[in-house]
């Protein structure tokens, strides 16, 4: 591929001038080794750094793989048209002063760039970016200072900073590049393209991501879906700050912020996603190196009491288990420690441990059934042999070349050299147990994911075609064409009637008369509340009665609930409201039952994303939810069901039965499929429906239109 | 004081042997400047690095501070003997094989070593410990290599290999020491003490805690509470994870974890609890060098917008606030940066920035009404002054002493001497922006928490002696006396009684008769349920009525769970249990209200924790809780409360009144109460306890005895 293996590049704006960008760039690709022909580009003519500089793009001769374009912005888009007609494939736009700007000649310029790049079929990287690195091949097209080490890690940033960072940081993290692409504005290739690159590239089996935003959220999810399944992805997402909330019109608005699709996507997919930086870079440093863990099994090796136990606790809080070794194991390794050491899991090889007592301990659980994967920790005491143990590490974990080793070696320059040594044979070492541990974890993550993930491909691919009622798309989009804003009750009993999503009997009442009729018909006991378009809080103002059980009740709660409706909508004074309810409507009294919300938005980048959680009044108290991105499958229903910390409310609990998951799953798998052929829906809750063994019933539903 | 001080220092078991304890203990005060006087040791008499050896501690004819006793266990009472009689007033012993190798043997010796410490009135560190480190005089009192940097920290630590991790780590870390404490066993000098030692020093201004038990959790609270208005206490407690927990007899114990009265202690004392090794080395860093931060209100200012959202992330987080500069120092700094670069906070600098922008922008800030701290960011892209920028933060922080910075310098190599020169000048700098942002906020909670403290403080002289129901502690103690495991509900009553615990009105009915009798003396509806010793899930089996509106109903419930009771306690075919059950309690029907749970259990080491928390189906659910250490009172019973989720249930939600607080902390305060005056009271949960705003009642009670 022309952009990742040039063999010859150009550099329009190419400069003679030390510090300025389009000599950096220049310097980094002939000085640090790129073995490629290299034309550099410039009116003015000349020599730099020893190469003839050409005075345009016609004047090369030669073929070119890649032009890199460092020249202000109102002049690339004619660059960029002069490399078209040259036949170049691929290209990367340094330059800044685009969409990023935020005026209105950026934007222009960046839209002449893609129209010019989609006419020539040129692969466009940028513009406002850092470049491109790849090390194997000693190519820094970018204006980072240094090559970064060679190795599996395909990093893309949507920072430049990020990056430089990021590589700057890697000889001493342990970490070695495939590739370092800087998308900048995204205005051709994105993440998405970068991750179809990443998923071609041979040279890279792990791959991080730092993303500001996701442009084609849908798209990024079913790459991701299929490359998880291959490679690891790990993904550090900024600007996860949940802005806006507090302006949601729904609860299930109120409920998901940027992060909940993140989140989403993250746990169907199968990518590792970072919460700091520090996760990132260390996520990416073990994944790069180790083995994934194939169960919970780990042990903790160590020379100290107190890190053990550090690391014993961060085990516990990730979900590893620390077994003891097997009777045999354990009787092998006794007579090799002091009396005072412990084989019991953390075990301790005591302060005074030499590089044998390691050796010793490593080798049991290294042979150990019971174990799959191995924390070392060691403090420097005084007469610890660090560098010695470091390369007891090495030769003992190499010939167990499936069994993952994580590494801490807590102290400062006692420990600098050892760890050095560490990795330059790709182990990854930490500061702290704590680091080490979660490290492993990652690496058990990388195992399970994508287990889950083959699993999950599997089931998509039988039901995601399968539409449980089917064919009613076109009639909903009628019921709903010309509609906007909050859908009216009645709607919403035609909407849903043809989802089959379950509504109490209810009927609307508009006289007194209209009621006591409605409501022997509905049977009692019954529920009244008001019916207008503009009142949504209904209990807060007294419109809504419950349990009424004859037509005396019916009678008083209509005439009350309706003065107390007009009298809200009066003292609102707000000219845009209706100043008049419809009516009463009448509603079966629901079962008794646990109370969920079943809800959905429509997101800008993923569409709509689907919610279940624990409803009624503890829906925002407890923020119990699980999101998932649309289609849900009634499968990933459950799924969604199970995270909730409400499942055990729906498995029974304390005598009571098992409510019918079934049937909110399957409920659930309705509420995906309206709001996939419904794109007017804008938001959507059904809060609370009722779950109990015997049934599920939408007590209130919400739809918002645009 | 002789320990921390002293002019001279014995060492018994010094030798002239390198590799031994006794000789690195003494090479580190001969070699590493300590000015006083050192007498070795040994009966062999000669010369060990060029100091005489005394051949017993009675041949010194000098005064001796401190003693340090390097020599097998077995011989350590005598020779601490030895010193006592030569009116040594303090000893430091290093030697292992004492509690900690589990044996008689080693019991007996740490007693004699305890009595002898008393006998002479001999202030006692150790047995099996690192020694102690006092870097102020070049006191290296351990066999820890090197003599860390000096400074203002006190380090207390239970484990010696992580104050040897911490002491290497130190220097790059910019951390310097006032004292490092090795309390090994902590036979005579605890936790408690070296927090009172820690207090009345001069050097130490914030104290790190490593600990893996605290003996007397009460008197370590009283102590820190008063400390901690004085100097930053930080706490790692290693070994927090969570056993036995399923074998809990009651809801509080399930609930509580060994870390419910750390967290407690924290909480209430204004320690800084470390979740992590590294966040406490990053607490003691910032804390040891930064003022505290005011308010919530920070700026950010970076070369880079990647991390400047990261930042921002963080911050949001750690609920700090990123407000904007005032209008005026907007437009001061505006025409210093250039176009591209945002005023906004973050404050971006843009790539390029070289320390004149920096500069400009710092200055901004520091001089901004609007801001009370500075996170600065900095990435090494191609041209950026990483020294010059670490010179001007230096240059423009030390004339605003009261606001705090943090710094991250993100990178590798490029930013090394940078960040040293930041922590030669007592500046904290953190790899990722994350992490600087964490130590922002701890220098936040140290603010906060000092205040807090001082209002506990204040409140609590008040309080703390004034019992709400005085006088019936003795009553109480008569009224349990010989009692042990499930207390009966006969004797519930009569116990809550005393102390005005609100329970419904109820009666026991023995027979069908009975029942009809007391069910109409106490009114309708009614619930029956079992009264027998051994059932505890009553619900679970059938043994529970609700509802009962009329005298047939009582009649049927009665025969019901008499026989389900005897069915359950036949078919369980356990010899210990009752076989038959009392009769039916008949109970007033409860109110409706929202469920919480009040609990109690008792800790070994912090005394009666005291539980508020969600209660009825949803308290094992969601674990909403918040824990105390009794006593409580009502002020800090409404603290508890506050802290919970369901704390908005209590303030009225959607329409709902509030409910009566005022009842329900009051109930928490008398619960404190009968836990701290009735000793045999092991567990105790009230759940749930119907609150609403006309009540507070307790709807069923389970109080375990010892």
């Amino acid at each position: 591929m022309s952009l990742l293996t040039p063999t010859s590049i150009a550099i329009i704006g190419a400069s003679s001038q030390e510090g300025k960008v389009g000599h950096d760039i220049l310097k980094n690709l002939v000085t640090q080794g790129y073995a490629g022909k290299i034309f550099p580009v410039n009116p003015k003519g000349g020599e730099i750094l020893g190469k003839k500089v050409y005075v345009s793009i016609e004047e090369i001769s030669d073929e070119v793989d890649l032009v890199i374009i460092v020249i202000p912005a109102a002049l690339t888009p004619t660059a960029l048209e002069e490399c078209g007609k040259k036949k170049i494939p691929s290209a990367i736009v340094i330059s800044a002063g685009f969409t990023e700007v935020h005026t209105d000649e950026g934007k222009k310029l960046e839209a002449e760039l893609v129209a010019i790049a989609k006419k020539y079929s040129i692969t466009l990287l940028g513009p406002n970016c850092l470049g491109l690195v790849r090390p194997s091949i000693k190519m820094n097209a970018s204006f980072a200072k240094d090559l970064p080490p060679a190795g599996n890690v395909a990093f893309v940033s949507q920072s430049g900073a990020t990056a430089v960072a990021l590589m700057d940081r890697a000889p001493e993290e342990g970490i070695g590049f495939s590739l370092m692409a800087s998308i900048g504005n995204k205005a051709a290739l994105d993440e998405c393209d970068l991750l179809e690159m990443c998923e071609k590239d041979d040279e890279t089996t792990v791959i991080g991501f730092y993303l500001e935003s996701i442009r084609d959220g849908r798209r990024f999810r079913e790459i991701a879906a299929r490359v998880a399944l291959k490679k690891a992805i790990v993904l550090l997402k900024a600007g996860v700050s949940n802005h806006g909330a507090a302006a949601a019109a729904s609860h299930t608005g109120a409920l998901a912020g940027s992060d909940s699709a993140i989140d989403a996507l993250c746990s169907e997919t199968g990518i590792h996603r970072a919460h700091s930086s520090e996760e990132f870079f260390d996520m990416l440093s073990v994944l790069s190196t180790q083995p994934s863990l194939l169960s919970d099994n780990i042990a903790i090796v160590t020379n100290a009491g107190g890190p053990g136990i550090l690391a014993t606790d961060a085990a516990e809080k990730a979900g590893l288990n620390l077994p003891a070794l097997t009777p045999e194991n354990d009787a092998k390794l006794k007579p090799l420690l002091p009396a005072a050491a412990s084989t019991h899991n953390p075990i301790d090889c005591i302060g005074d441990a030499n590089a044998e007592r390691y050796e010793a301990a490593l080798i049991a659980c290294r042979n150990d059934i019971n174990m799959d994967g191995i924390v070392v920790l060691l403090t420097p005491q005084v007469m610890t042999p660090c560098e010695a143990v470091a390369e007891t590490i090495i030769r003992v974990m190499k010939t167990a070349s499936l069994m993952p080793v994580t590494v801490c070696f807590m102290g400062g320059k006692s420990v600098e050299a050892a760890t050095k040594i560490l990795r330059e044979h790709h182990i990854s070492v930490f500061p702290t147990p704590e680091r080490a541990v979660m490290a492993m974890a990652a690496l058990r993550a990388q195992e399970a994911r994508s287990k889950i993930q083959e699993a999950n491909n599997a089931q998509k691919k039988i039901t995601i075609t399968a539409a449980p009622v089917p064919g009613c798309g076109i009639e909903a989009k009628n019921l709903l064409a010309g509609m906007s804003g909050l859908l009216d009750e009645s709607t919403v009993q035609s909407l849903f009637k043809l989802y089959d999503l379950p509504l109490p009997k209810q009927a609307l009442a508009k006289t007194p008369e209209d009621a006591v009729t409605l409501a022997e018909k509905i049977g009692y006991p019954l529920v009244a509340k008001i019916s207008a378009k503009d009142i949504i809080h209904k209990t807060d103002i007294g419109c809504v009665r419950v349990n009424l059980k004859n037509k005396e009740e019916v009678l008083k709660a209509f005439t009350e609930i309706m003065a107390n409706a007009k009298k809200f909508l009066e003292s609102t004074h707000d000219s845009q409201l209706t100043t008049h309810p419809d009516g009463v409507l009448l509603q079966q009294f629901l079962p008794v039952g646990d109370e969920f919300i079943v809800g959905a938005i429509r997101d800008a980048s993923f569409g709509p994303l689907i919610l279940a959680g624990l409803g009624g009044i503890y829906t925002e108290l407890f923020r119990d939810t699980a999101f998932r991105i649309a289609p849900v499958t009634q499968k990933t229903a459950y799924e969604m069901l199970a995270d909730l910390k409400a499942w055990k409310l729906l498995l029974g609990m304390r005598g009571k039965p098992q409510s019918d998951i079934d049937a909110l799953a399957s409920l659930i798998e309705r509420v995906s499929q309206m709001m996939m052929e419904c794109p007017t829906i804008k938001e959507l809750d059904l809060n609370p429906v009722i779950v109990s063994a015997e049934t599920v019933v939408i007590a209130d539903a919400k739809v918002i239109l645009n």
